[in-house]
């Protein structure tokens, strides 16, 4: 149940691969732009950064592993001059490999250098990169990004665009993408609309395309919106273009989980502010669960707008029950046994007058592995909680992601293994409940148009589990 | 009014210098206890840390420039074998000093290896340091902690106990302190008051000493207190003692920021829960202000308990308007032009949603430089608040701390130069409220006993401003 | 004619790139002996260094900047397990870019992983990308190494040797190659020979192939012999194979410099020891030039083994005259005006006792910009030398090299812009002799067989100069 | 007797313990000429360098583990601005301890800042340690240059000449050394002369002291000569001053290893040049070993110029017989069982062709463990040498030295425990012969004045083996 291994960064939130960025900006310094973008989208990727500027004539290219303020300093921005730029922030895998699949993917082609930044995750990579290889091109890395780019250098069409919309059918699965050519940047989001992808105007002239609005704002964009599912925005020298890359799916499929947990509560997604979505979130979950206490805690920091909202109907009090310890950092070093006894949690600490004697609802955005739920709960009853009440802001997930979410593996997943009272009985918890897919659906907003997958089982297309990415073999690491 | 040379990491909160840590515990790890424990005390400083550790013999120590995270390895923890260990989380000055003048400092004297960590500052240190020079005793650093080892190293006694006790009277100011010998370690709490300091026991054998309650719970401390005014407390082989060092000085000078802003919401200060504080500095504030309006907004994180106070009492409803980028590093990437003419700040996005056509109050702890109010205000307007209602949950300060709390020059103060209209007209607020000292105090539970000296200018004790640490010729750096 | 900007690691040495290895070595750690192995390439490249290494199965990479000491620590060479291996050090450009430039360049294929590293360079290198940008492969680096992995991924064959045969005859230029796959590794010569590759029996079972001798006898090789032009030497699980990838060319074209400066002198080329070699030169050198002095003294430490077969011939006796400080090392501080106009070099010292009002002949490798030599003169003269003979063991370098060596352009050749006159005169020098071409073949003992077209401009094929490696567009840096 | 786990780095030299530097040159940089001096002093200590300024007013201070090139960067350059500056390479210990006892070391004191650097070994440091602790001063490294500063600052005098004067009898042992001050720098050499240390001026105006003659030679200066045992040298604004620190130690005790090993070829050691010194020493070697051969070969590169005296009276052909890596830096990684039954040492190869069938003999500095002369026969015999003689330029080593090298415990010395006939079996040569002492002496041309205990056991004065460094009790690491 608690897993001592990870004791020093314990959670147990799905993982998202990457936030992307892409500026069109002659006259200004896009590096530097896009480093300040990054910032802002650090939240989407801590692993590593990347960006490739554009001069007109030259695409040059920074990445590392790390935050974005490690990546980057005023000597690696320097040699990055141009008018046109992508950025990357990367949730990625650990180990030597990791700098080798560090976004943007940049290659030479016969239109001149491309530049990827993606994400997402497509479904049917190894069908893809075995035609690759079959057409004699080798592949350097594991990213989707190189298989991208390396099928538009070989698509047909004279124009970027051309060979985008090409190519566009191909790719099965999630990509909000972004691409840096000689001349400008297109963004690019696939038919169903599983990721976010906004884009605003400077008002010192030029464009911004990133994962999400708080970057936007970071750059003093204005006249933002989305980039509709399927559509190619096309950012240059001359302006702005819509472009149809492909129409969008009969069936939308966006993320439910941007609302969840991913985005800030900045971002908007689907037309919606999320931070007064996951209110909603609490609103419907305190209408369900009804639940009798003496007090409503959020789990920080995603969890404390739908703690507010859960509040606000049920009629319980609203406080912290939770400090988190806000500098946990990478660390190698494991606890020692007697700390690994008491199970104590670094990264949260109680705050014991709030909780004590009382009947405590905790609000928490998920849960994946259900490791972290029942050391928690523990904290909580040893801080003197006399009930607690687990409410989570949405349905069991039973179901992996193979649309670019780290959720682990189906027998990962506790609720895949273990009903909602077995869940309880391992936490320790009085009673735990999850907000129903109809409630979730109600607080979003929305009737359809969602991929609950991970709910419901009920993928947007047929996926071929055998050959998804954690099933291809892997030739080089 | 708005510095764009700090853009990135801006922010306008009073530093304090350091976090302190002492573990006896014989048979367990305690150079990995004290790991975990500069954890949870990592927010008391950023810049440095170290770990010094007796195995009843020898003191081994590690000390870097960093985060605690990145401090330590198990290749640098590995060597840090013993019984006993002290721990040190450092707010440091920049340049090339910085290490020399990270803490623990370590000596050997006479009596065996002597180290010293230290959180607050002497007022006579320059008089200390002249006796220290003409006994022929060097001096290496600028750190208190230097002098205080090199006081007990000379100190008259045949104990440590008793060179602590004669050498405290000549310490003026605020120190709780954590020294280490080969044999133990004792925590030491100037007469009075002015930092945190408290200990608790471990139940499998041993205590541990800690600036903040939060270090002590994360090791799984239970029996904790804090260490009097004055007070020594030893432990050992032999368990825990009690030693006064000093009568606790008849005007206790407890610091109010550990209140307002320093401590974790999970501390006990003066007996009493920081956030339970805090939320009556918010209640106590609403009675005060008056403010007609749609919503409390907190500045995150500091202020959130004050911003439900306030709601609770105000009525108004609490809501987030800010979101804080919780990623914001180092950075020596200056903006560019446009962005800076923006005056955007990167570590606070708004929520507009939350704020547009709403007349808002925001809730913050304090004033120092005043230099990111301004721009915070004009984000607000930007995103269509209707008036704004800057709320201070301390008086306005007036001047500076010599007590170990980095607020700048008397100059550097914007309430020092400008009146509370002046203030409210530079940042472009609709009305600006400063809790009074009497409001503050009430919210604190306690009529005398603490140092506002910040606020009033009476400080505890005369200071000798012209000898005080900023004061002194620096010989070497 | 002294350039201050490299002061502190001033040479004037032609500069080639990179030393290859490859080991089969089934059941031994082969990527610690690759480790060891590229100490002994050292010499061949400071700037890059990695391994690659097979399992059977996957290919596993680390490569990056610095000393093969600093690249390769317990950590990084841990994952690297598996039965065979190549490594690489690598003479690199400089910029960001350099990584991305590092070799083996690995990457997955039909026919599994294949990673390559690579010393010389295709002159036809602009005409192969080409054609892989035509067929839809992007580059993503400027290395030929990329090129190769990439024609061969796309080559006709079904076996790695039928494809290598096939792509050979494509290759036009210097390449002394190794290739990893899955199942072994191939070591390739170029059919004109340009590079050195040898290979040797280990006798605990397996082989290695190497650029030199030195990491041959290394790792404890018997039964070493040079691969011929045109060979390719397999090795893996069914031990070696020698398959002729191309016949031999009419004309060799085998690398003069191997014999002048590169190659160690513990170095077999051609047949010949080196160390032998540069005595010859040394030797005819002496014959040719009759200069009457009292000392030679040579350049350390490349012609100490020319100034012994001088001394030798002419009677004049050997001594030491210049002190070479061994830990230069690249350092960005530049030296202070007083320094610089003292013309002071920081690489040699020169030993005022042994040239003391003495005629002295100095004997050195080549001259390549000339930027060296008049400060050496003057620091002689300075130190009381009466005359001083410059002799240089090959003729004046006055054409750019093509395959694999960097001795810049044309222009920056001093010897293409002065006569031997003028150029004695630059430097201050009462004599300035080069070997003539006879002299040098002489002494290696060869009357064809060689390159010599940086001395002749005698290309051993036209070389379009429009397109070779420097004039081609960057479209990715 | 060939010890694998020092494989890569493996020697069998002597290790000394530091370089020092001191410069006054007001108007200059004095930091930058501080490190182009240091990188000539690089030879005498690799593991930690440092550079203290003096403006006049305040000492500023960087030091750092690494070489010279890697410690000092533009940025860690830059504030150290000034009139006066010390530098040093050390020779250090492994382990975290190592920054603590970088040097130089620097502190306050009543007369203003003073920093050390130290080349030496105090023989009553115990002592010197005690009374310093007793007086109350605690010391934080276990430098003897921590322990003059302190001397100092407590001395008796008002001016540093005067406490210099004062303290001086009481440091037994050998010093080098350079101060520091406001003021100026003073040079200091104990009254034995144990250790190199001279003077020169700059023609631009200033002084510096180093201790060798190379790294003045860098720096330009002119008018060289050694300082005298027992004499201060101070530089400052009013140019150069020689103080009578003490008399002359009636017996001087100049190291003999400076001529044999330590010392680059072109110092002025007792007034003689190194280089000349040590062909002589090969001279002597040869009129007394009087072994028939083919060949005489140096070990690279300190016997070189021995090897070239011992063919120049032997008769017998000089030629290279091993090559020497140049690039072998520190590495944890350790070579695979199969490198290490074959016994082969990465830091040289042998030249087989000039070794074959030949009688060899080969010319070392000195044998202290022993634990590489096996190797190295080994692999002379395995290229083909016909018989191997040893022939040593210095007398066999029984005796540890306490005077600032590191040779070792006496347990450590191979002639302390096995007779020559012992040895020669042990590393499998035909023959060994060590220069009997008076012929060493007679090639440094005196025949007293020298230290040469590690030969015979007779120290200059008594040392307290009990009392010496290693034998003190560490209580801190």
């Amino acid at each position: 149940m608690f897993e001592p291994a990870n004791f020093a960064t314990e959670n147990d939130n799905p993982r998202e691969a990457c936030g992307v960025l892409g500026i069109s900006a002659p006259g200004e310094d896009v590096a530097r732009m896009a480093f300040f973008g990054l910032f802002a989208l650090q939240h989407r990727g801590q692993e590593a950064a990347g960006i490739a500027v554009s001069d007109g004539h030259t695409v040059r290219m920074h990445k590392e592993t790390g935050l974005v303020s490690m990546v980057f300093t005023p000597e690696s921005l320097a040699p990055l001059k141009g008018k046109f730029a992508i950025g990357h922030t990367r949730y990625s895998t650990t180990g030597s490999s990791s700098l080798r699949n560090a976004q943007p993917f940049l290659i030479e082609t016969l239109l001149g250098p491309l530049a990827a930044a993606h994400n997402g995750n497509l479904v049917n990579i190894a069908e893809l990169r075995q035609e690759l290889l079959q057409r004699g091109t080798g592949l350097s890395s594991s990213t989707d990004s190189e298989v991208i780019t390396m099928m538009l250098a070989g698509a047909v069409g004279a124009t970027w665009p051309e060979r985008i919309q090409n190519v566009m059918p191909r790719w099965q699965g999630a990509y909000s993408l972004v691409l840096l050519t000689r001349d400008g940047v297109y963004a690019v989001r696939d038919p169903w609309g599983f990721r976010p992808l906004s884009v605003g105007r400077l008002p010192a002239g030029g464009y911004v395309a990133a994962s999400e609005w708080g970057a936007l704002h970071t750059l003093g964009c204005v006249d933002i919106h989305e980039v509709e599912p399927g559509e190619i925005i096309a950012v240059g020298e001359k302006g702005l273009e819509s472009i149809q890359g492909m129409a969008p799916a009969p069936k939308l499929a966006l993320c439910t989980f941007e609302h969840i947990y991913f985005s800030r509560p900045d971002n908007v997604w689907d037309g919606q502010n999320i931070h007064l979505v996951r209110q909603r979130l609490g609103e419907e979950l305190a209408r369900e669960s009804k639940v009798e206490a003496d007090v409503v805690i959020p789990m920080p920091d995603s969890s404390i707008p739908a703690a507010i909202g859960y509040a606000r109907v049920s009629g319980i009090p609203y406080n912290d029950g939770f400090i988190k310890n806000r500098y946990i950092g990478r660390t190698f070093i494991q606890p020692t046994d007697s700390l690994r006894k008491q199970g104590v949690a670094l990264k949260f600490n109680v705050l014991p007058e709030n909780v004590r004697d009382k009947r405590v609802v905790v609000i928490d955005d998920s849960i994946v592995r259900g490791n972290t739920s029942g050391p928690l709960v523990r904290m909580l009853k040893e801080a003197g909680a006399k009930e607690i009440h687990l409410c989570i802001t949405c349905p069991p997930i039973r179901h992996a992601c193979y649309m670019g979410v780290d959720m682990g593996l189906e027998a990962d997943l506790i609720a895949n293994r273990l009903g909602v009272e077995e869940m309880a009985a391992r936490f320790g918890c009085d009673s735990l409940s999850f907000l129903s897919l109809e409630g979730m659906m109600k607080a979003i907003g929305r009737k359809s148009g969602y991929c609950n997958a991970c709910f419901t089982g009920a993928y947007p297309f047929p996926v071929d589990l055998e050959h998804t990415k954690t099933g291809f073999e892997k030739a080089i690491s």
